[in-house]
């Protein structure tokens, strides 16, 4: 059984450490780093949306649906931290575009990648990348993607965005399946003519456990009905991802009662459906459930899963979970198969053992197979965040958020509670759905801080990773601020 | 029922008229226009794939299959209609990317679109683009996407790729369809309840009835059995294809047999999956058949195809075919419901009609939901296309290709048949696979073009629009000297 891990941020791999301690708020920002060019703090001059974005949301409505649409931004403008809307909002984003934003807004880096002409043929002409890569193909390659890639796996795919980095890795986890049960990549005549009528044995009737939005990816999530209603689904088994209290340390007991039963009632699924005859090819987990509500589950229920997928296994492979690259935390050597990312990597993708590489051509296939510009930049990324040792900073950032959001939950229990976080990616529930969403995260931006929402009720932070102590502490403060007025 | 088109090509949507006409081979070429600072024909230095090509596949091999590799290239070298390879091969490219690259490379107009100071912002931040779009982002749809949408269109929904749009606008149907079923958008307790488990009625047994490779997608592929085999897929009806001979208007009586066959069997498994309960939401047709082997049909076999749909359908809306926008041919008010487009478009996305637009925020939904840089690119090849009269162009050099075409397979009509096309989206077949893939590609290659097939033994021709009526004889020139060579 193979196992797949879902990723959807750099900053979600980062352990919390014995960085600089928070102070209280009302902090005094300390000097800045003198390569730091971003805005002071925000500076509202309107409610948002302002007047400009709903002139514009106005004209979009024409052509497309608008509903989900917060307000309209100036790129050009906006900086750092700082995210600037058209009507001349400047608002610290601890949100950074749904956690796809890495080194901030404008990063001179990425605008010294644009302007170099050497670059130019690269975002004018889109390469097959499969059929005919440009010259700096590999080279961006082994400086991007491979340069971060999680130990032990030699090889990467990319794909244009995240669910088809999925769906692709589903094939894969298949196709490596079905290779490894009949002991050949050759297929029998039978199984070629019934693949292309969609029938078995050709389109085997093989499951994934899961704890995406295409319709692949939409079997393997299960948080929102809107996402998933109307839409026809494969009958695969879905496992209860623990439901753990917070913060961990303090809810050992409970917590690990919880993981048992999400454990034993996996293996009960896995050996049910196997026994359906219905044999399940792959576990896919996100090690931090973002989108489902931000749930984290301990390092050792990781280890337990990734080896009762290694029992079930039919090929000497093992089936876990993980996150980028959280699945580091757990301590195991061969913790997953497939490492699916997109989001701050710029470009869809997963990495991949070897033997998950299909052995016959256009067996994983599509036009563009990813976006090469996107490449260019994140070798540039990737050089800021070890340039500037943003990983560090993120892990002593994220001190701050975290102790930050216990205080708060301290003092606004009534409303806050189950802060949880690794490095800057950090979560607290809201004591409501409708006080989320038509209260706190509203008056919040209106205060100059744009947040998000996962799951029900709890609200996600995903600061870039130039997100410094400071920002945290400004964050802090505004968002004390706004609960202290909802009083 | 609904119906969606695949298109896949600008290419597709011209009809052959009275342009210039090909004379033979061995043709002079006309002046050059001006606009045009292109090389003047290919320059081979050595074969394809050369020494430098080699060496950057088993670079690359160490992380990525390269089994689809054809060779490596320089795209900052590569102008117009010529692809540079990294040996400093220049080709005549008949292929542009598996049809991908509208106005040829390096335009001068997408440069500047590139080095204009006020897109920089735009390239270097990718906003989550269904909540914070750019301020330009109607504008560029109005100007863009919108600016070419087939009658009848006024929405847009943009994509990353080919697949994602597909899935998506599959999505889109499905909502659609139990929307009017259930006479509301609002699901039921036990709809909702469902849906998040992979179980009806939430996700409700619903079907599409086809003629991309996403899990989604694969189900609505039935032409290679290399992309869909070992991957578990739906239980959907497949209707046959017309395959007819070629030209058209010679076989008009025996092609008219087999479409009526392919229409009966369309509505009897229309009927039969309706009376099996799962009823058919949708019919999916590429109107030109490119990946499968770039088969047509006549406009009157699309015309009653939407006429069965629309008597099967349940809510008054119909359900038919086409191609970008090949379905105006078929002179219908009302040709489709979703319109799915990428490759030539560079952004995936499809149009819809308002009825197809999802009620609430987040049915339709991803982090990116398409690349802004790709409409600002767009916008310029649109504008582009209308300055060069690139559409008039096309006919008139299709005409040409066609009609050499013909020549060459009366003259090779032991090697070619079946010639076809509308516009410059042409194919030929060759007489056996192995003569295509072995000898046909890669010796054309080796004298300066660039060719791909599709189907088990097509050759597709797929130029970029700039590709003029000298480009053609060119082609055919050198077309002609490798099958004469083969004698």
């Amino acid at each position: 059984m193979a196992s797949s891990i879902l990723n959807r941020c750099l900053a979600s791999s980062l352990r919390p450490s014995l960085g600089l301690s928070a102070s209280g708020y009302r902090h005094q920002q300390p000097a800045k780093r003198v390569e730091e060019v971003e805005f002071d703090g925000p500076c509202m001059k309107t409610e948002v949306p302002g007047p400009r974005s709903k002139i514009l949301a106005q004209q979009l409505e024409g052509i497309q649906s608008v509903v989900q649409v917060n307000f309209f931004c100036d790129y050009e403008e906006s900086k750092g931290n700082y995210l600037v809307d058209v009507d001349g909002n400047r608002m610290l984003d601890v949100y950074t575009q749904i956690a796809s934003i890495p080194i901030g807004y404008n990063h001179p880096s990425l605008t010294k990648v644009m302007t170099d002409p050497k670059n130019m043929g690269t975002f004018v002409n889109r390469p097959a990348l499969g059929m005919m890569p440009p010259e700096q193909f590999s080279e961006k390659l082994v400086n991007g993607l491979m340069a971060v890639a999680p130990k032990g796996f030699s090889r990467v795919q990319t794909m244009a965005c995240g669910s088809c980095s999925n769906e692709n890795a589903y094939k894969a986890i298949f196709i490596w399946y079905r290779n490894k049960m009949r002991g050949s990549p050759e297929p029998t005549p039978e199984e070629v003519r019934t693949s292309v009528i969609n029938q078995v044995p050709g389109c085997p009737d093989l499951t994934l456990l899961s704890h995406g939005r295409t319709l692949g990816c939409l079997a393997t999530t299960h948080t929102k009905a809107i996402q998933k209603l109307d839409v026809p689904s494969f009958d695969w088994p879905i496992a209860p991802f623990p439901q753990l209290r917070y913060p961990l340390d303090q809810f050992e007991r409970e917590n690990a009662q919880e993981e048992a039963r999400c454990l034993e009632e996996a293996e009960d699924l896995i050996v049910k459906w196997n026994q359906k005859g219905r044999h399940v090819a792959g576990v896919v987990i996100e090690p931090i459930q973002a989108e489902g509500g931000d749930n984290h589950a301990s390092f050792d229920f990781y280890r337990k899963l990734r080896g009762i997928t290694k029992k079930w296994m039919r090929c000497r492979r093992g089936g876990s979970t993980g996150k980028f690259w959280a699945h580091e935390h757990w301590g195991l050597d061969d913790p997953a198969d497939i490492v699916s990312f997109s989001k701050k990597m710029l470009t869809g993708g997963y990495y991949q053992k070897d033997s998950f590489q299909p052995d016959m051509p256009f067996r994983i296939f599509n036009t563009w197979l990813g976006d090469h510009t996107k490449n260019l930049l994140l070798t540039e990324v990737i050089k800021v965040i070890k340039t500037e040792n943003l990983l560090d900073q993120a892990k002593r950032s994220g001190k701050v958020m975290l102790e930050g959001l216990y205080d708060l939950q301290d003092k606004y229990s009534h409303m806050l509670s189950r802060a949880r976080g690794i490095g800057t990616f950090c979560a607290i529930d809201v004591k409501d759905e409708d006080t989320r969403n038509n209260l706190l995260l509203l008056k919040a931006r209106n205060k100059g801080v744009v947040l998000g929402g996962c799951g029900t009720q709890t609200i996600r932070f995903r600061p870039a990773l130039v997100f410094r102590e400071h920002h945290a502490h400004l964050f802090l403060d505004i968002f004390n601020d706004t609960i202290a007025e909802l009083k």
